[in-house]
């Protein structure tokens, strides 16, 4: 089984209209080598799941991408970091919520996964035991970053003088996620956010939440998503597109394509990536555009930012 | 459309060898009570939604079950309760968890669903956010009893002596849920639970997590599970019985029983109440028994609690 590795920096992107040829050679680059991370993984015949991990912290760790390091602020000014993983052999999984502390989130939810009989930890609860858990952690500050700052408030002005959202997806949808096929045909998922900028404390969005932003099974797909997170719960999106190539037969294309367009119809706006059991490679997205980057069977790195 | 309407006490029932004919009666008659609670609402012309939130406040009322009062304890001695509610005309959704305070943790989840953009809240964003909303609020002390405090004690002796679980499902299982199809074809769902005695603080189990413990959509089925949460929340129980309807065409008792039997062979032991948009009803477990109570198209209320 040929390896395959696809990843999303999220589907807030940039207007296209702001964006600069600069930043846009910036964006590719940190694309390209957060896959070239879990890539280095596979080929050397590690797993999907320490694949999926390497690209998210590759993802975590970069600024420009709203988990780890970059994460938004919440309306008082702090981080509630989320984060997921998910094996598709035997559906472990694991996920924490509202955390900041540790330098990987995603690492704070394979612990969760690894280390307890739990699949999700929240809170008060979840930082105790991060903090238990020896994981490389970081003071408040470090994950702060001076554009998140200008945009918590830019966000916050824009409420005060009662203006309508200006629609810059931006403020909404930035996640981060992979998904990867290893060789010996299991797949994994991962997911990791800083949420939405100016949430109220305490929402926990799709990407923590196993069947909505984060899935695997080995017999159907790996998804990550990232978009509008409460309609991505709402239509429980991971497992509804297991559940129509499951239970329909469609292939992938067909079923994550086609929820994809039915949430966009509704107003739920964002997009997934996704690998299915044989290495094929979906990423569909309903906004202007959608950080993303893979590598299919032939063995080419692509990366892409708006709808070409 | 003739009104019916299901609940669960939860699946986790004390033995059936520790059962008195006192103990049963009482169970049976408060299965009874919190039923009515919810079918004199339907009789009376209401939504789905407003018997289900009916019956569950009566259910968490009743220190029997464990929900609102009678909610069992952490290993920190607290108690963390989670709950969620769905519609299904809309799919629209409202959860909560990780609070301790409202008398009504159901009526939290319908205030997250009406009065705010998200679905979920957890932990102390999520208390904050009650404290705000104008919701019945009852000290700590008022939620726990002593039967709660005597289960806690003797898990964390049992675990200080390092021995087996002794398999008395009680301990993991307390959840309380309830499911219902109006005169307008409306169904809804609402689950609430005080999660697993001694369990970790920040743990969250399958009842707020939409598409698990709670699902509701008119075109196919309202769900309330109870169980181990993780192995729920890892089948994505709710959305796949809907999945299984929708898409393979099955219909309700082979969709839910085929779920719930699934899940009885990988070791996750539990049950649900389910009812379909035609108002047929399905209360499946694989554990010793559940308490449950239904009133179906023939105006009927039935009760019971093992396998009969």
């Amino acid at each position: 089984m040929t390896p395959v590795i696809a990843l999303h920096g999220g589907a807030g992107t940039i207007l296209r209209h702001k964006m600069t040829p600069e930043l846009e050679g910036e964006y590719h680059a940190a694309l390209r080598a957060c896959l070239q991370a879990g890539l280095d993984v596979l080929r050397a015949n590690g797993s999907a799941l320490d694949a999926v991990t390497a690209s998210v912290m590759a993802l975590e760790d970069d600024p420009l991408f709203n988990a780890g390091r970059g994460a938004v602020f919440t309306t008082d000014a702090t981080h509630e970091m989320d984060a997921a993983v998910m094996e598709g052999a035997s559906r472990r999984a694991g996920a924490i919520s509202g955390i900041c502390g540790p330098r990987h989130p995603v690492l704070a939810a394979r612990a969760v996964m690894e280390r307890t009989e739990h699949v999700l930890l929240s809170g008060e609860g979840a930082r105790h035991f991060v903090k238990g858990a020896g994981l490389e952690m970081m003071p408040a500050d470090w994950f702060g970053t001076e554009a998140r700052r200008k945009a918590l408030r830019a966000e916050m002005e824009r409420r005060e003088r009662g203006e309508a959202d200006d629609g810059d997806p931006a403020r909404k949808h930035g996640t981060v996620g992979a998904v990867a096929l290893d060789a010996q045909g299991h797949l994994a998922a991962a997911t990791s956010t800083g949420g939405m900028t100016a949430k109220m404390p305490g929402r926990v969005g799709d990407s923590p939440i196993i069947g909505a932003g984060t899935w695997a099974d080995d017999e159907t797909v790996a998804i990550s998503a990232t978009g509008h997170g409460e309609y991505f719960i709402r239509w429980a999106v991971g497992h509804e597109i297991d559940a129509r190539m499951r239970w329909a037969g469609q292939d992938l294309q067909t079923a994550a394509g086609g929820v994809v367009e039915e949430l966009g119809r509704i107003g739920g706006s964002g997009g997934l990536v996704a690998v299915d059991r044989l290495g094929n490679i979906c990423l569909p997205f309903n906004s202007p555009g959608m950080y993303r980057a893979w590598c299919g069977r032939d063995g080419q790195i692509r990366t892409s930012i708006f709808a070409d």
